[in-house]
């Protein structure tokens, strides 16, 4: 069946993570026959946010401003940067409610075996953001899989040769999981026990 | 975080059939982060397919022409009609290499649970097609789940009920399942013992 509107449909759909072609030809089949509102909304949607997310100057997460609403909110603590590896990652720190400080967010992690290095997640960013001057401790709350650990020890030494605190989420999240995943009590833990 | 942008994109992308809230939220990030041309891609390709697919006058399934390819293509035996309930049911015939008949594709099937009726799945369109003077066999090729059985009976009924001869996919499809995930080779045998 030739349909190159419906192929390229399932095309794209398959490039989504986690989707396969059959997920994709029901996804495009559902939306065509039963959701072309969803489908039309879709659409919509990919198009304002391509043109409208932006990264935050300071924490470098997604937002449509200048600063995301956590780096302007007068009342964090300016004091304490948290270094998360996603946005999803702060929001299961900030869903802990065991932290008032701010975040950077590396939108990755050091992955050297996929030949992601150190200039692919943002350290530069991160170095010249921690050393402002207000910053003094920096939480690494990347995850605890192998490259998070990569990433935490990578971004250590860093800070470090600066001459900044730097500590790590305490060991009671489980090793080798991902922290998006973690129950808040133990991600609340982790936080009072950082190292 | 309020970024309203963000925000309508993990909504719309939940709409999607199998995705939760962390799965769009991660096609979400992995679309603005890693894959802007995907997600550029899919915008394109959604609005083009809502544009340019329409239903195929004579089997129903989505095609950008009047016609569908398979309906378009004079070496099909227009004796024979299979009713199937989706694209990838029909696809699933295909590939089974044993059918070179037309199709009439439901587009859904009957589910007098989620009150789905017979006017929902165009059965008062595949009763004029089937009775188009061509047709001498119509194949009931729904699914052998409950609801694929209800509708291939009051297909039936109606098709009967004008005189014309009606068969249905033997048995050897393992009840319960749905067509699309049956080996290739059961497909070919529930062809040949068709009742």
């Amino acid at each position: 069946m030739a349909e190159p509107a419906l192929d390229a449909l399932v095309d794209a759909l398959r490039r989504l993570p986690g989707v396969g072609v059959k997920s994709a030809q029901r996804m495009a089949w559902h939306l065509l026959q039963h959701d072309r509102t969803g489908a039309r909304r879709l659409a919509d949607a990919l198009g304002d946010a391509l043109q409208r997310m932006r990264h935050c100057a300071r924490c470098n997460t997604f937002t449509e401003s200048e600063l995301c609403s956590t780096c302007s909110d007068p009342r964090r603590d300016a004091r304490l940067l948290a270094v998360v590896e996603t946005p999803a990652d702060q929001a299961a720190l900030e869903r802990s409610g065991g932290y008032r400080g701010l975040y950077f967010v590396l939108m990755g992690r050091l992955s050297p075996l996929d030949g992601i290095g150190v200039a692919d997640v943002g350290v530069e960013r991160l170095l010249a953001r921690a050393c402002d001057g207000v910053v003094e401790e920096v939480i690494l709350a990347t995850g605890f899989s192998a490259e998070g650990e990569v990433t935490a020890q990578a971004i250590r030494q860093a800070l470090e040769a600066r001459g900044l605190k730097v500590t790590r989420l305490a060991r009671g999240v489980p090793a080798g999981s991902e922290l998006e995943y973690v129950d808040l009590s133990t991600i609340a833990y982790a936080l009072v026990d950082r190292r």
